[in-house]
């Protein structure tokens, strides 16, 4: 028996709009082992949504792995341990994804490179913006190039932590999609090109005195955030607590909250605060991955 | 007697549109002193367009500084020695009001720092991208803040080095802003941040793999570029002897080339393919500054 773990991941980083994802330590886990036929799967806690027959995203992506790898997939036993909230801009798919194909590349003992991981699961998510991180822990940025995806990973201090509010509604990333304009003021493009800068020296200098001012996104976040009740006071409490900086993560409606390493007291005190915001909001303090998904023999 | 020497710089170093500038070992020199009285400014070459009144750019930069420390400047000899070219987008006019400063923080002991420096100077210049490198050296991230500019200078290894091609025709700034649209398509505005960030990472890793595709522009290079003659031609013809990747020079026409350093003999091969492009190009094989403009004592 194996058991596969993959990180959450973020989208955007917010001015890394549609390119920069970063992995969290909250893991979706799958045990697994190869079957003389048929697809059994198991859930630690039910989970009435989701398919467990062929529909099954992890299963789907074990198999275009497989033939991807040209051999054929055994009968499969699952059981899936699922931590990464759903529709809540978490990466809960691109795990999945994730999972499926280190599944296939395990039982099948292809020995795929993390590029040919990363090659196939963009492939199915569209975009390696959540696959990346999950991939490779850390912060990863993606840019398309001419054949695929060009992909960084980026280290992270241990200096810096994160924590993320989660509200108790969801929010389509279709709907999320469809409040974004086609095109932007040149400005605004300028904007978030200089704050990425910024950003990203910020992550290798380990200097967090700017973070908040280059997390200042003008291409999506003031568009989206009209769709989440509370932003803007999630955001404020966050702030007034210390946080260097927060965003949305991915398409919303989670918050991502970049703060200090060592603040134990910050997600107590912060769901403190969040009692008075509308939107059933969750603290969870957490942490970058900086490892990437992994396979463990049980 | 002093002498303050400044660095040619470039804007945008490609992706970096209007926030990323970047140092050259290109310098203009000033030889200054207090006189009782007057003002006499000498050239080493004769440069019958650079006034030698109060309308010099240098004086007046030096005035603007005193008003700012709440002191008199004195009357001032200056020899200035002119090494970088006028109008190619080299930063000529940055240098000058650099030096400028930092010639009254000499004469009068105001001990600027070097953010005092670069704050009245994006003034001046009406934006920090070519003050800003001029200032720190190497390549330097200017983003706008609610009071001024953030800026970010990032370190650039031994290893890269540079190589101008600069045309005999000049493209004033104005008409190469005009060509510009004031909004893009979302698509490319996510393009430039993901190259923004790779653009970063390579600069902090040093691996300089992926730094072509980082360069890739979609913001203003290809509008830019129908204005100047032969500019493909001399991309291409950097890609052909082995460089990183090329990029317009801020607003052009100078074509920057980015190449591992202690390629010698890069600029007589280069020199040899412009002779067939047309537009008077010339090669000048040179290296980032990466200590910014200084004052020695004479």
């Amino acid at each position: 028996m194996y058991r596969v773990h993959i990180p959450a991941s973020s989208g955007n980083m917010c001015v890394g709009f549609d390119s920069t994802g970063l992995a969290l330590q909250i893991y979706n886990s799958i045990d697994f082992e190869a079957r003389k036929s048929g697809l059994v799967i198991e859930m630690d806690t039910p989970a009435p949504f989701i398919p467990t027959d062929g529909r099954n995203l992890i299963v789907r992506a074990a198999r275009r792995a497989a033939d991807r790898m040209g051999k054929r997939l055994p009968g499969l036993y699952l059981k899936q341990y699922n931590r990464i909230p759903h529709t809540r801009g978490l990466g809960s798919s691109a795990a999945c994804i994730v999972g499926g194909i280190l599944l296939a590349d395990t039982l099948l003992g292809a020995g795929w490179s993390r590029e040919q991981v990363l090659s196939l699961a963009s492939e199915m998510e569209g975009h390696p913006d959540n696959v990346a991180p999950a991939i490779y822990g850390g912060v990863c940025i993606s840019a398309k190039a001419e054949d695929g995806y060009l992909v960084r990973p980026v280290p992270v201090g241990e200096d810096l932590a994160v924590c993320v509010a989660i509200p108790g509604f969801t929010l389509s990333t279709r709907k999320a999609r469809e409040v974004l304009p086609a095109s932007v003021p040149m400005k605004d493009a300028v904007s978030n090109i200089a704050n990425m800068g910024l950003l990203i020296a910020s992550l290798y200098e380990r200097d967090y005195t700017h973070l908040g001012a280059a997390l200042h996104d003008r291409l999506h976040e003031p568009y989206r955030k009209t769709l989440i009740q509370g932003f803007d006071d999630v955001i404020q409490a966050a702030y007034d607590l210390g946080a260097y900086g927060a965003c949305l993560s991915g398409a919303g409606p989670t918050i991502l909250i970049f703060l200090p390493a060592g603040k134990q007291d910050f997600e107590r005190q912060l769901q403190e605060k969040l009692r008075s915001i509308p939107g059933g909001w969750k603290a969870v303090l957490t942490d970058f991955d900086r490892r990437g998904a992994f396979v463990e023999t049980l």
